[in-house]
């Protein structure tokens, strides 16, 4: 494996395959399987699950991890092309991003959306200007557009509790957040549900439509997954049935990139708080799922996070085991 | 072993265990012995020794270790119950703290006193609301009552250098610092001599007393041990015939949580800085300790920290000899 | 190997033999050479190549390191001898740099020049007072004077490319840059070349001359190897020949300390931006070096810096496999 960039770059089998793997890997581990061997782990934007978890992946493996973050002891990157560098920054990301892609057997990036123009995030221009610069082997460890570390790790999830794929019904939730967030999570999150099969409803508030252009790319993957992707601003009809709520904020796509008409827009739906009452339709174990971090009492009820629907906690262990096995795969571990 | 918490849980037999094995680890290194195994670092507070030492501590033993900390990249992290977080915060560390677990076989946390409700404090009422929230086994890298790494690491070096558990004089000295500082060292200390069956004068101002429930605790292993415990104010009837001196600032319990009354109070005592005419009434060879950091000048003179009597950097690389064998215990290295 | 300080140190065939280990290491990985050692890395000043590449270079040995930077969440560290240390400072570089080398089996110290004292820093006062406190072995990681791991990388970097030792012709070029910078890569740069035996060119406007003690020990150097040393202010003359272009900013020495008369004096030399005429009189695939960080449009123009005769990225990964050398030595890893 060359890159792990998307969800959407690979089969079922493909999934199915890394999910066993990972599995494997939990229960017999491979303390050799990548001795020598080093991820360099670049982030542009913060991070904790993402931090600890791929530290700890590759110590678990046998290899090791260095971490640059843009709040170290670092000279400050300078991100624009073609600028006369006579400011502060002392260093471009176009030697640093190869440099540093050059210490490992692979490199992982993290870098948010800008949110300033959409089709440029939605086509997650900055992390493919940045993983142009390389050769090494890479990880997308959330851009723009995506969060495929984060989509597999809710697949085996999903596996792990024996939610149906095929039949299974999975409500991707907008939820209230005092911030405008990025598309990543959101859009990943509805590719993965999608191509494993599940009847998917975007459950959202006027104004809060996913782009067509992730709409369409999902309702691809359910016609070839027999799933199906559909959109409600009915909590109640949206919740009929479901076997999991995956609560997400996000921005809205109509004032993308203007933050005050965003917080204007958003601060209608400021009940969009998922609470045990939204389950009353569901499926009686019906689960609740969030990326993480989440804010309590604003995104989701302490009630519901604390309680037993919440699986928050097992989908960030997850997190470490998808990546042992993208990362066991990508570098040549012996299986 | 599932919990390194507080020395007081461990008899002399397990003490003398732990610092044999961390004796034959020093000289037997067992490089692979913990390989693919994780320590998950969490510092709530900040950090050198621990921070370094621990991390070396798995390297040594063929693990690895991955550092949180609230510097970092990383959302903030809210601690109050209860709250809806519509503020700065993005992550509460109900989520947090089982997350970092998580991904590791082990926990080290660390979070300091917070110095406002003397009683919480000394009942850790915070640190035991973190490590509630785990399954993880986990070591205590301070908290507001104890420290119990570094008291392993001062009974081995007292070990070390030959002074007597049973006999031996061990002088707790409280030192002028500009700062109101913890309790977790003195307490915890006092409580080492006093289980080491070390004969232990807190020497101290007045005003700086420990805590009633701090002296019991210590008597009571001291009456076991074979030791005893008792105060003064007397610093040439205090360092009589003492083979050691161990100086260390803390709050004035009179004044706890109040910063100003205590500076008020404390600033009569500047002169309470080690030096060495302390020594005259002392055994020829009495040794300086101190866990670091050391404000030079303020808590020791140079002449003493300098000198042959300080063994300041002695105890800091016990350590890490210490938390290897507390973490090769709670891991399961083969033995 | 007890230190790794300085390139002057090295015997050519001593430096041929790390060279050697570097290419075998490169192609026959030891993921087990060192495993359970521990590399503590210090840096008193910022790093982005030296911070990532070390713990890559253990990485791939199968040790580990642990780094600790001024701005982690540690407690600050006082550098001035004799103080009474009741300001902000809590802890003494005195206790801190033992502490740290006590954790690892090297050290790595970073402490960049303080630009106040032309003949301290010529010295490397400071530097040296760090290591007068350890008896570990350590490694420079760019002092005042000397840059010797990025010295050892680039001439592996010229070696790898088939420039000529003898008859070789490097040309180390002064370029501006809006901030004064220390004279460690220019003067040990020099060096390095004149040991490699190569006719090097310091070519440099008025007023940056490097000093007389740094040309006087590449002079010395160049005598025993067969190379020479020689400056120029003429561009068209320096680059005559050349097979390397290695270009850097450094402080004028004769405003040594003085930011605003430095300032004002390099101003004038805006100019000195290497851009592709500067190749006109040189070999035609004549290289660019650079050490890096380094800023765009202003040391070094776009097209020279991105086109063909640029080898910054495989110089600044070649600083990964002469510390993996430097290492292996000093920590025994078998041969």
């Amino acid at each position: 494996m060359k890159a792990f960039n998307d969800i959407a770059d690979f089969s079922q089998e493909q999934i199915s395959a890394l999910l066993e793997l990972a599995n494997r890997l939990n229960e017999n581990p491979e303390p050799q399987a990548l001795s020598g061997k080093v991820l360099a782990l670049l982030f542009l934007s913060p991070s904790l699950r993402t931090l600890a978890s791929f530290q700890a992946a590759m110590t678990r493996l046998g290899g090791g991890a260095f971490v640059i973050s843009p709040d170290m002891s670092i000279h400050g990157l300078e991100t624009r092309p073609g600028i006369v560098m006579d400011g502060v920054a002392a260093e471009h990301i176009r030697e640093a991003v190869p440099v540093i892609a050059s210490y490992g057997d692979a490199i992982g990036i993290r870098a948010f959306a800008e949110r300033k123009d959409l089709q440029k995030d939605l086509d997650d221009v900055e992390y493919r200007s940045l993983i142009e610069l390389i050769d090494t082997p890479y990880v997308n460890m959330e851009s723009a557009a995506a969060h495929p570390c984060q989509n597999l790790a809710d697949w085996k999830t999903l596996d792990d509790l024996g939610i149906p794929a095929n039949g299974g019904k999975f409500v991707l939730s907008w939820a209230f957040h005092p911030k405008a967030l990025p598309l990543a999570v959101p859009a990943s999150t509805l590719q993965m549900a999608a191509q494993r099969g599940m009847d998917v409803t975007v459950l959202r508030p006027e104004g809060f439509g996913l782009p067509e252009q992730v709409m369409a790319k999902a309702k691809k993957a359910a016609a070839a997954s027999g799933g199906s992707v559909r959109e409600s601003e009915d909590r109640q009809e949206a919740m009929q049935g479901a076997h999991v709520i995956y609560a997400k904020s996000w921005s809205s796509i109509a004032h993308y990139g203007d933050k005050i008409a965003d917080q204007k827009h958003r601060e209608q739906y400021v009940d969009w708080c998922v609470d045990e009452p939204w389950f009353a339709p569901a499926e009686t174990d019906c689960r609740f799922m969030h990326c993480l971090p989440v804010r309590r009492g604003v995104v989701v009820s302490e009630a519901v996070l604390d309680g037993p629907r919440s699986v928050v906690i097992h989908e960030a262990r997850n997190r470490m085991l998808a990546q042992m096995a993208v990362l066991h795969q990508m570098l040549g571990g012996a299986s």
